[in-house]
This record gives structure tokens, C-alpha cells and sequence, in this order.
């Protein structure tokens, strides 16, 4: 891990992050003021999302490797939850002088791996380089909807039944492993090494897996748009809190039932991060995915499960809920 | 000042910030998972850039007024550069818990001014909001050809003319004035009041006022397009660097005249960060900006300056040249 990025400079780190990407597709790629990218039906959807040290990861629990590929993971997610393809990637690191050169390397394989596995086709086409304190890695995704409406988050309507494509819980069972298995007698974050997950029981492994790098269904996302998805959005914050802002969004109520939702209802409905598509559409119109409720008119409260009320929200935000831990 | 973003959360943070910006315009604007924006002629240009507090400013000398409006600017101009109108941007913000949220007020003030003022029909559409130790603002900006080729680095052709529009020299005097007298005696960044700004003689309050919120010429850069613009590029490196890289991405020899460079030729040729244009057209095509040399043959150097091979490059590493001072 000799070099850093500080002794190298700017315009060879560009070098070797290029080096290690698939060669451009789009009309302008890397390399001039802006990049141009197609946008085939004369519309283009764009999100942004940023993973930042401390708040979102821990160096030593996730590798290079899983940091690119999660970053572009979470914004291939929000541009699938529209209904679109996703198409291009803009990136912008701001590293720490101190970061190995292979960290970089390790960082653009993740970027370049998460565009060909979860959305061939789409590739990173521009970005941006800087210094920090604080390693933080912004990405924007852009995406076409070849001709199709926006798959919106307000379209769900009384008697469309909701079904969930994806994992529910997982990445937050992951992160639980983490804290009590990766932790130090001081609170410090300890490194997840090959042998140490092997070492785990198969589904702790796996959760822990999909905490660092998650999968999220993104081509499922064009396939529900065109199966006619009513409403869809991506579960970031927990099933909980998503399902309610659907549900207030398209003014109606959504009924999950607890019996679908797993062995811990709970988990599933609290846990964040594992970027399933929660998707609403006519009855029988889609095989994708499962059953978890249906839409009913808008009572007392937006959500419910079996019947109920549900109160508890899980969802995570930054500014409540970070506790300035790095490591 | 009272409140802070870790007081008042996420979603509170997020209702100033879109009740300060303008009605969207955009087929989807803020508040889905992802915006989708017009890109009429089936082809977007993106481009991201970053200010990170330390490296790229310091909270001392901008207001968050302009933050918001450099934030703008500067991805703005990659946008000009490439001959196309802004439509958009996305904008991601990493908050300490201790910024006030009055700071986010102004901050999302000056987005909009440098949209409404720079680039009218442009305007934020969507972005993050998260923690971090370090303020970070990641900017990506879309825009429009409608329907031109993109003017690229890489066009110029010998017998062109090279061209100038907007700043040489002066936001790098400006940043000059800000280290002069705007730091005490530890080296700490002392504030810019109004006051202080007006006890500057004229042109050096002018400096410091364009280095702290840069007007780059954005409309011109579809004006130039227009008329025929061979290779265009932004300037935020410093005209000899910049230049450079025009010269080796049309495998030509950029021959400039000193003359045409202002009272201080060294300031113009190295000083950045005023997001001029540089453009090359066949010669008579444009009277936008100004002749400030010929595009040659590709010679032993790719820039020279009276004839001569110029050596100096200006521009700034951010790894190379960041002294890890905040402020």
C-alpha cells in the first residue's frame, strides 16, 4: 500500500481510475469539460446520493471494492425505482492525501463491477477529483425511460396490491453482525477479513455481505414499469418509513401483512439499506417479486400491518442519528 | 444563528431548502426518487464538481450566499464549455451536525440567484442531503446542444484564432487580497465584512468579490457554438495549463500574444479560477470576447507565449498543493 494519493497527484490517480474502466460507450466520455450522454426519448433521469466516512462506512469493515460498488449500487436504485435504465454514472471523490493509490484502484473495480453486474450497459462517464478530510464519495446516476412515464411514487391507488422485489432486513441483520462481532473492546470498528467471515454462520455471513455490497434489483425495475407498476420506490429507509411515504404520496393506505414479511416482521419492516423495489400495480398484473399487502383508501393512518397501526419507523437520519464514529 | 442542522433534522433541513428554490419546471422535479429532466435533442451533457471546506474555500471569507452561487457557477461553466444550455442541477450536501441552519438558507439563496442570474431556465431538480466532518458540496450539472455537435478540446485547427471570454487573472488576485488582508497573524482567515470589502481600493475589492462568487460568461458558451467555435474549453486551471490542454487534445500549438493579455501577461497566464472560455474559430467567425493569439502547427511545444515556449503552468494540484488549513 506504498503510495499515496497525496504523492502521486491528481492527473495520475485520473490515470488509473481510467485505466481500470470499461472503455466509454457514451457520445462524449471522460476526458473534456462535460460529458455527453444519450438520452434516446428526450428525457433523462438523474438522482445523486453520496457515501461519506464515518456516517455511511467504516474502512475498516469495508474494502475499496465494496465501497465503488455500493456507491454506485444506491444510486443504480434510485434511477431503477423510476422505471428507468440506468445508462451513465458521474463521480466525485474527495480523498484524504493520505490514501493509498491502491485504494482508488480498489474503489474504481467496485464502480466499474456494480455497472456490469446490476446494469450492463450503464458506465461511469465523468467525475471529479478533489482532497479532503473526510473521504467522501458522491455519485449521480442518469437513466433513460425509453418512452415510458416515470413510474412516480404518488401513482398507487385503492385495491393495487404491493408487492416487494428485493431483500427486506438483511443489510441491517449485516450491520447488526458488524457491531457485535466487528467491534473492539473500545468501540473500534475491527477488519473483516475473509477468514473471520468464514468463520460465520452462512446467513450472518451473507447478511454482512449485503451490508457492504448490496444487490439491489435493478433491471427489475424496467421489467415492473412495463408490467404496468402503478407506483415504486426504492426501500432505503426501511420498509416502515418507505411504505409510508408511498402510502402519503399517492394518498391512500397501505395494508402489509406481517405473515409475508418473514421470520422477524420487525427486522423487515425497520431495517434499512437494502435498496428493494417496493412496487404497487393492478391485482394479477405482476409475477415479479411478492405479495406483501394491498392498497387500500386512505384511514386513519398511512400504513398499517394486519390491521393496525403501525407506529414504529426505524429510517435513519444523519443528523439525528450518527454517533461521529469513523475507524 | 440559533438552530443547527443536527437540531432541526433531515427532513426540516430539506423544507427550507426547496422553499427557497423555484418551482420546478422539470418533467419530475425534487422529491421522487430521482428527477427526470428535458433533454430534448436525445443527448444530455453532465458534468460534477465539488467544494470541500478547506481545500476549496474557506467559511471566513464566503458567505453561504456564496458557496451556493460558486457551488453553481463553476459546473455551470463545464456545461458553457461544451457549447451547451444548463438545465439542471443536482446537488449534494455533507452538513457537520454544527452548521447552522441558516447557513443551509443562504446557501440554497445563492444556487438559485447563480441559476435565475447565469443560466435562466436552469434550476436545482434534486440532490442529497447527509452528515460529515467535513462541509462538502458536489454539484452535477445537465445541460442541453439542442441538437449542435458538442464543441470539444480536442477541434482546433491551425490558422484559427484563439479566443477569450470572461476573467483573466482576476479571481486569483482576489484570492492574492484574501491572503494579504484577510489573515491574521496565525495565519487564520479573518472575516470579509462589508466594511472591510469597502475600504478596498475598487479593483481589489472587485478581485475578491469575483473570486468569492465568479461570473462565468455561461450564455456565451452556446453563443460561440453558434457562430462556429472549433474547440472550446473552461479556464479554472489558468490560461497556460488550460490552453495546454486544448493544444495536446487538438494535437496543436496554441501561440499566444502577450500583448492581448492584460497589464499583468504572468497573472493572466497562470492565475485560476475565473472560468473564462477559451475558444478557437476560424479567423473572423466570432466577435465574442477577444483575439488573444493564433492556433499553429503542432510544434516543439504546445504553448508558447511571443513566440516563445512558455514553461510556467499555474493551476493547482489539490493533493500537490492544499496546506491543510481550513478556516
Amino acid at each position: 500500500m506504498g503510495e499515496t494519493v497525496g504523492a502521486i497527484g491528481e492527473g495520475e490517480i485520473l490515470r488509473r481510475i481510467l485505466a481500470r474502466l470499461p472503455r466509454s460507450a457514451a457520445p462524449v466520455g471522460p476526458g473534456d469539460d462535460a460529458a455527453v450522454i444519450a438520452a434516446p426519448d428526450g428525457r433523462v433521469v438523474a438522482t445523486t446520493d453520496t457515501l461519506v466516512h464515518g456516517p455511511d462506512f467504516r474502512l475498516a469493515w469495508s474494502s475499496p471494492f465494496e465501497l465503488g460498488w455500493k456507491a454506485a449500487a444506491v444510486n443504480l436504485a434510485d434511477v431503477a425505482a423510476m422505471g428507468a435504465r440506468p445508462t451513465a454514472l458521474l463521480v466525485a471523490l474527495a480523498l484524504p492525501d493520505a490514501t493509498p493509490a491502491a485504494f482508488v484502484d480498489g474503489l474504481a473495480d467496485g464502480l466499474a463491477a456494480a455497472c456490469a453486474e446490476l446494469a450492463p450497459g450503464c458506465a461511469v462517464e465523468g467525475g471529479d477529483l478533489t482532497v479532503s478530510d473526510t473521504l467522501t464519495i458522491a455519485v449521480t446516476a442518469l437513466g433513460s425511460l425509453d418512452g415510458r412515464d416515470p413510474v412516480r411514487r404518488s401513482g398507487a391507488r385503492p385495491g393495487d396490491e404491493v408487492r416487494l422485489i428485493g431483500d427486506l432486513g438483511v443489510a441491517a441483520r449485516g450491520l447488526a453482525v458488524l457491531f457485535d462481532r466487528f467491534t473492539g473492546p473500545t468501540g473500534e470498528p475491527l477488519p473483516v477479513t475473509a477468514a473471520a467471515l468464514e468463520a460465520l454462520p452462512p446467513h450472518e455471513a451473507h447478511a454482512v455481505a449485503r451490508q457492504l455490497a448490496p444487490c439491489p434489483p435493478i433491471t427489475a425495475g424496467v421489467t415492473a414499469a412495463m408490467a404496468g407498476a402503478t407506483a415504486m420506490m426504492d426501500v432505503s429507509d426501511g420498509l416502515a418509513l418507505d411504505a409510508t411515504r408511498l402510502a402519503q404520496a399517492s394518498g391512500v393506505t397501505v395494508e402489509l401483512d406481517s405473515t409475508t414479511l418473514g421470520a422477524d416482521a420487525t427486522a423487515a419492516l425497520t431495517g434499512g439499506e437494502d435498496h428493494a423495489l417496493l412496487v404497487t400495480a393492478r391485482p394479477g398484473a405482476m409475477s415479479l417479486g411478492r405479495r406483501i399487502g394491498v392498497v387500500g383508501e386512505r384511514g386513519a393512518a398511512p400504513l398499517t400491518v394486519d390491521g393496525v397501526e403501525y407506529g414504529r419507523r426505524g429510517g435513519w437520519d444523519p443528523y439525528r442519528d450518527w454517533d461521529a464514529g469513523r475507524g
